[in-house]
């Protein structure tokens, strides 16, 4: 017996439970070069809302009445494929059933004893690289300058905010709540933290926690939060378009100021970019990310969501802030 | 008698000729090392709009009562410099007045054989150099792609659209006239060009004039023009904000679509730029720009204005698009 989850229906504003079906099949047999796989882990991500619509992205939109894929932890428990053993552990863009088959292509093996195996959704894997290689690739920092993370105490942006410590930037974060904050600093080594929810003015807030003004940001949210922080920029900013969560669930055209004047006034750049933009570049990045993983330069943090059945609410958890550093669920 | 133009009062909206104030003054005199130089042709251009507000922007506001200043090519009529000689024509970011004198500092001196004097504020000046080096610098054009250029028929529009034709692009231009649009495919090559005043809808014309999608955009407008632009973006695309006249007499915060979820889908970049940021490439880029109006790849167009009287006027009627080509003042 096997557990699929399958898109029900597209999410009109904030995904709900019923827009998720679940589905039970018969367990799948892996055939000739074929592997069969169990679920450990689930990696539930904000950039999965944009492929329950029907608009074309980067990506294909998810079908209806079929499972929804994301990154996966899976243990290879039966295997026809000489390059997999019964055992070992892989990651790789999966669907969301407890058990799959696959020919092995496009999956990556992973140790669990150079680190957890949910890291590998995270810190190790498309969370750790967005946030190392958008922050280098476009950012660009130097020591000293200034750089400002939205949805600081997110997967990504936690690591984004670490890294720019290590590479020597001011760095300051804005989060959702006061714990959010708390931990930004005391564990993340963030050196200023800003709760847009108690901030009466977010411009104002960037600016005292922003001395030198702002060179760097690295946007994970959009909306509000980005005006107040973009008005701050300084000459030659980079703006790194990494995500829009604030957007992601609106049911009209999202408008606010228009920035090109402010690019135009401070020789400024945005750009947004996927990381499969960069997939040359993720084995010297994943490289890096494990060694400062290991020397303590760069702490994990999960919020870890227990059960197959679970794997919906988290996902739509994710757009209540709930929360802190990545979002997994772990499969039993 | 020297006549002097001065900043009589911030304009508020749409600049007016009580903004500007008429004064006469005695004839300056050149002391020790220093040149009286006669105004030839006065540049004005939409930059300055920001220089009379109060806001400090990428330089400084103009001062109240005081001269306003631009690019100015004059004659020097009397020398007690080495370096200058009675009759050398010069370029210089100089004041609007009849009469002047310098030290030379930051003047050049400009060859009448070589180009009509005052393409030396346009096409050979800033203008050109704006189009070029924000066109190659920032949207790094290749052959096939596809170029739009809103203010198509103004200063730096029909440069950069012919500029893209020289490196193999397919270029579109928006302006705001039937001639101007006329022009714009008949004398500058251009392969289409839209009237935005009778276009119903510029999405959609973007997208019938770009089959393939809008690979760069050099935008010196902003506004619904640019938004009706933005959507037809391809992947990796290029947006150069070089100006955004359509927003300059704005009196309250002008609001659009937000542009982060268009720059994230397409992994897009825009960046703002001043001609200054580029001062090290002017000399190279001037070169260029000689040997393609030498060939006659490149074709210049001027809407010269004559007496210094006029100087006011034209500025404002730069905000009417009254201009085709480069904006000159030519003073007797």
């Amino acid at each position: 017996m096997n557990k699929i989850i399958v898109l029900n229906s597209r999410p009109v504003g904030k995904p709900q439970k019923h827009d998720f079906k679940f589905i039970i099949d018969g367990m799948p047999i892996n055939g000739d070069g074929e592997v069969l796989m169990k679920t450990r882990f689930v990696s539930v991500d904000p950039y999965l809302r944009g492929r329950m619509s029907e608009a074309k992205s980067y990506i294909q939109p998810f079908e209806l009445n079929q499972p929804i894929s994301s990154g996966i932890i899976a243990e290879v428990i039966e295997s026809n494929n000489a390059k997999l053993a019964k055992g070992d552990f892989v990651s790789g863009m999966l669907q969301w059933k407890e058990y799959q088959v696959s020919t092995g292509e496009n999956l990556l093996i992973v140790n669990p004893e150079v680190a957890p195996l949910s890291a590998y959704l995270g810190i190790l894997g498309m969370t750790g690289l967005t946030a190392y290689l958008g922050l280098t690739e476009i950012g660009k920092p130097k020591r000293e300058e200034t750089l400002v993370v939205s949805g600081a105490a997110g997967a990504v942006g936690m690591v984004t905010g670490q890294i720019g410590k290590i590479l020597g930037c001011h760095v300051v974060g804005i989060a959702g709540t006061d714990d959010k904050c708390e931990i930004l600093k005391s564990k993340f080594g963030f050196d200023e933290a800003i709760n847009y929810n108690t901030s009466k003015n977010i411009r104002k807030a960037i600016a005292m926690a922003c001395p030198n003004g702002v060179d760097i940001y690295f946007d994970n949210v959009g909306g509000d939060i980005s005006d107040g922080v973009l008005v701050n920029i300084n000459k030659y900013a980079r703006v790194i378009i990494c995500g829009a969560i604030s957007q992601y669930n609106a049911t009209s055209m999202p408008v606010g100021p228009r920035l090109q004047p402010l690019l135009l006034k401070n020789s400024a750049l945005m750009q947004g970019f996927i990381i499969g933009n960069y997939a040359t570049k993720f084995q010297e990045a994943v490289k890096i990310l494990t060694s400062w993983l290991k020397e303590g330069k760069l702490v994990n943090h999960e919020t870890i969501v227990e059960g197959f059945d679970q794997i919906p609410q988290a996902f739509i958890d994710l757009f209540d802030g709930k929360n802190t550093g990545k979002m997994v669920v772990r499969v039993g």
